[in-house]
């Protein structure tokens, strides 16, 4: 009988453990079709708890009552499948760089990776191209045999539960050409400018959005941008366009001539001091009927990608978002002149968790489960 | 070595067609993931050619010049998988009702069917629930052994291209619980909508839609609204809403006191007689600054489905359509307030033969190949 062992990276955190009930509840149904699972290792950033009972599915506190250190070596090889029936997989819930950089080593042992973690697909272009190419390919360039594939899945690393990296590549795959590829990234990005408006102040906004959990416990992570320019270059790199995450063109809205090593408390204080320029420019849109909105984009012609604030008139589907809504627009050669677009929320526990269920029922789909 | 051997039911049609060549294109990349497939037979509503080479992908005269008389029974059995290392699928490219009632017989042949095709998905209940069924149970009711599922994938059904169904199972499956899907379901009739204003003429729209191959040969086809109703149907049984399509409410576009009888040429000569009804709804709308929309809705809570016409506001995200976007609402448990929502051009032949295409990958991908 076939089986499939699960790892959670970052178990205790606010996506693992809502990915852990969700599997939890549909458990029956998964035993329904057939599936045998459950999860038998997981680690936060300190403990790690291995060797479960195989159709487990352990609670928050757990690894806090019954963890030992963490050891990453250790809780990769505890999940190395023992034979042709046994499936693994690690759900990397973390935002780790050096959770990312296990992966490599996890397919090259066997083990799946589903993933909500953008470290992966902005890491450097050769670790990112490694790990792409060990999906299929064995270390010696060869394919890997029929039904061996490994995969590495990582759907809610952009968009959350939006369906965007999957249409992507099912666009390229079906022989489809991208034009270019526009959207509203960043959950908090988004929410703070569909309210931002003349007559506001833009520091205040954030202060409320913190204050309201809307934000990073550091808002300027936020609002430097990068976040939305490793969503952009992961998009990128899906349609061949190879840069590394310096490439990215990216307007920071943290104010230059803040110092950088104010305290999170400092900046929220000192933040509407500085803000009269985009104050100016949310006014210079409404007086053209537009509004401000921050943009990422991916020029594949022109093999360039940036992130921006810029002006769009009030009738465009990017103006009427509301709340922490995401919307992605494709241009591609089928989909032109009318872009194909994806809008909802785009942050947020459960629809982030149901983005990486899904990657594991699409992974479960290619170990031969009828799901 | 395994195989994939393709039939094509509608293969000079004109989704038939520009599938055979959306896949021929992207061959070499199928082959180099190690995909050895092509296709074996095809046929019209008349004529078939079987054994053909299996890794052809023959043009659209082939059919017409190589053909004998269509036996849809000798079809099926040329495709039968000798042996487990040889899978074959049926693309139904066609809008027949008899080809859908074949997919039973072809699924316990173990021969595995994608098809933009709403026949099935709007069929009695029960042949619906039979073929359901059959994709994962034998027909003595157990589940079928791992790696055997028999698949029908159809989510070019609705939406073409756009990733609708896919998205909606998912949603599902991972346990979200779906309140309502609203959407704009029909090309033809989002174009219609799309350009008809107060002091406009619809009999005319009508008219020049039909000349310029926006609507079926006799546009009644649309404005019935029975595609529509089709679509809403599938929607609501995957959401569990077990409905006939005579339990969907549909408010007709063909003016009821219009012989049913007409020739198309006198239907688009006299619609302009009965068409007040509508300009005096576009008026009011217009007066309270909405415009009209042609909507399919399922209520899943209420159990109940509609087709009908609907006011909505200018700044609504179905009033800002262009061309012929469709645009799909889901409002769900996990996405709420804010619906996830996915819009573009819902009709084609390209993006259809992509969607179907799609589900070609995804099925490859359940066969174990690395695509
Ligand atoms: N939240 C969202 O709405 C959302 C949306 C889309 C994508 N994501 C992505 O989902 C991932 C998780 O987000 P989250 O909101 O759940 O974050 P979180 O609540 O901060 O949880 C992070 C988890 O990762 C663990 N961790 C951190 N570094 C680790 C390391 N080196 N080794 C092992 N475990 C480590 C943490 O353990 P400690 O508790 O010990 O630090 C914690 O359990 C991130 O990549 C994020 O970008 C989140
Ligand atoms: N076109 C679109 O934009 C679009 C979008 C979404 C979904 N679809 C769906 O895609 C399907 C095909 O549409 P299409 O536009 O390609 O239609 P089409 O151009 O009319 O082609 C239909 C094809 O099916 C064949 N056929 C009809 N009845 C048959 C039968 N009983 N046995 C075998 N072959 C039969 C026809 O053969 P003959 O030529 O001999 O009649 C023709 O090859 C339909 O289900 C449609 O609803 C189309």
């Amino acid at each position: 009988m076939s089986s499939v062992q699960i790892g959670v990276f970052g178990a205790t955190g606010a996506v693992g453990r809502t990915l852990i009930k969700q599997l939890s509840a549909q458990a029956p149904w998964l035993a329904s079709r057939g599936v045998d699972c459950g999860v038998i290792a997981v680690a936060n950033s300190s403990k790690m708890a291995l060797g479960l009972s195989s159709r487990s599915w352990p609670e928050y506190d757990f690894l806090l009552q019954k963890g030992e250190p963490l050891d990453s070596s250790r809780f990769l090889a505890s999940l190395k499948p023992q034979g042709p029936q046994q499936h693994s997989l690690i759900f990397d819930c973390t935002a780790s760089e050096e959770i990312a950089k296990m992966y490599l080593g996890a397919l090259n042992l066997g083990v799946h990776i589903i993933t909500p973690n953008k470290r992966l697909t902005s890491a450097p272009l050769d670790e990112y191209q490694a790990v792409q190419q060990a999906q299929y390919y064995q270390s010696d360039g060869n394919l890997r045999p029929h039904g061996q594939a490994k995969r590495v899945l990582y759907e809610a690393a952009v968009g959350a539960g939006l369906p965007i990296i999957t249409t992507l590549q099912d666009a390229l795959n079906t022989g489809d050409e991208i034009y270019s590829i526009q959207g509203i990234l960043s959950g908090t990005l988004s929410h703070l400018f569909n309210e931002f408006g003349p007559g506001q102040s833009f520091a205040q906004l954030v202060k409320d959005a913190k204050e309201e959990g809307y934000t990073e416990p550091d808002p300027r992570e936020d609002l430097c941008g990068m976040d939305v320019a490793r969503k952009v270059l992961t998009l990128a790199r899906e349609c061949g366009v190879l840069l590394e995450l310096d490439d990215v063109q990216v307007e920071t809205l943290v104010p230059n001539k803040m110092p950088g090593n104010m305290t999170v408390a400092d900046f929220l204080d000192n933040f509407s001091k500085y803000d009269k320029d985009i104050l100016e420019r949310v006014e210079r849109a409404a007086a053209s009927s537009c509004v401000l909105r921050y943009i990422g984009q991916v020029d594949v012609k022109q093999k360039t990608c940036s992130v921006a604030l810029q002006e769009f008139p009030c009738d465009h589907a990017f103006a009427q978002l509301s709340g922490t809504d995401n919307i992605v627009s494709f241009h591609t050669r089928r989909y032109s002149p009318q872009p194909l677009t994806i809008r909802g929320p785009g942050a947020g526990l459960e629809v982030t968790a149901a983005g990486v269920f899904g990657d594991f029922l699409r992974l479960l789909r290619c170990l031969g489960y009828h799901v």
